[in-house]
């Protein structure tokens, strides 16, 4: 998805919000704002918008000398997540159609987002997903892909929403490779938050050997792109990875919560819906 | 009131939604864009939001070759109150209390304000605010001053909000000097857009000789300059107003709707309230 002239204000808005969570002083807020300044202007539009926030979130490290300004709330959102874990394994032990409650909490997992909502209620998430019927649901299709593949590769998103990941991987019956990002990047989950999340326990762990969020291929180590390029089923989770890979494919499938208004209209959706949706 | 860092990104959903309100292609769109991030570049934070706007909706008039470029736009707002006038004058007429009603009704009108809300419901506005606690009302010390002084100037804001406002000089017992931009600037009322409203037949119509949102004092004519010195009682409409005159003393009653939430926390009460605030 290319970037939008309604990012500009955005990408303003996200390097104001996630600066002042890292605790950046007035001075430095300021100093990070007029560097993204810099980069809107003259603006290539056909690069996508995860591009330019991987610009503009090592702006923010570098400013404010931290390798990893949102480890504590990374942590924060993983324990919450992990204190629900007991419930949400309860809500799919119950369901009539387990596969699809684990879908469904996966992608009320993906609320959590401090690019776009500093402060997600979990548990209202869950119930509200649990009900909600899917604006895109290509469920079937991927139950039937799911059922004819050796392997997964399962793109993940943010710490946190790892949890609610690992819920649906303990209810496929197929090994999953989960795939994190190789370094700090907002709440992008890490190894390091993978682990907390028990991901380890569950699936191969690896990482992308990029630092953007999404999954911007150029940027990725060979390793992972061969891992990629041989994979036969993709699940990507979250809006980054749609942005970066809604291009890619129909091996790919996009479980999100649209909670931007522009990658809303590209699915052809309303903010705030549900999708299950292949490339 | 000084501009925050918050600002900045409302700079720029401002630019674009007001270029694409005056009909601006994709191109004009990128193109000013550009040139808003150049003034953002640098920007000097103890200016009033309103004297960046005047930059902002320059630009726009000069990219886009349009003296006027919400022309339509606030003929359709005045008539769309005018419309409503017969009824809102029989509010008056049926209150307990007709000049608490004018007040209110003239607060309603300032949700008119194509710099934040596109477009508003009118009639529902009026429902909300007859029966909304005032969040600041110092309405006891404007009657009384009302009752004490031979002249008021009052400061217009908004095309269609204009009709709001004639009613309530239509209500006090004085004389109201009505004073508009000296040209266009988004949706501000000119002269010629408050004769469309028929403020002409109820007050002394002048310009401040400013084409910026707000009064910017030192943009403004000397003959409104010395009209403004000599006021006894001044009543100013709307933000704008209050992001450049909030620090100008106690003979300015500000009646406004805070729809911004760094104007709203400056006063010190949420975004959606209603307020008669004595400077």
């Amino acid at each position: 998805m290319k970037t939008y002239l309604d990012c500009y204000p955005c990408f303003l808005r996200q390097a104001l919000g996630a600066s002042r969570l890292a605790g950046a002083s007035d001075e430095q807020q300021y100093a990070i704002l007029q560097q993204v300044l810099g980069i809107l202007q003259g603006l290539d539009l056909t690069v996508t918008p995860p591009q330019i926030g991987n610009q503009v979130h090592q702006i923010i490290r570098d400013e404010l000398s931290l390798a990893d300004p949102y480890r504590s709330v990374k942590m924060k959102s993983t324990q919450e997540a992990l204190d629900l874990y007991p419930r949400l394994q309860a809500l799919i032990a119950e369901a009539n159609d387990p596969l699809d409650c684990a879908f469904r909490l996966s992608i009320a997992g993906n609320i959590i987002d401090l690019a776009i909502i500093p402060e997600a209620d979990l548990w209202a998430t869950v119930e509200r997903v649990l009900s909600q019927d899917y604006a895109v649901n290509d469920g079937d299709v991927l139950r039937q892909r799911l059922g004819e593949v050796s392997e997964v590769l399962f793109l993940a998103d943010n710490a946190g929403e790892t949890v609610f990941d690992r819920l649906l991987i303990e209810t496929l019956d197929v090994p999953v490779t989960y795939v994190v990002k190789g370094g700090p990047v907002i709440n992008d989950a890490t190894l390091t938050d993978a682990q907390q999340a028990g991901l380890d326990q569950v699936a191969r762990l690896v990482d992308n050997g990029s630092q953007a969020p999404g999954t911007i291929l150029s940027d990725c180590s060979d390793e992972f792109r061969d891992m990629y390029n041989r994979a036969e089923l993709i699940i990507a989770k979250g809006q980054g990875n749609y942005e970066t890979l809604s291009e890619e494919g129909d091996r790919i499938f996009f479980l999100l919560q649209t909670k931007c208004e522009l990658i809303a209209r590209d699915i052809g959706v309303p903010v705030g819906s549900i999708i299950l949706k292949r490339g």
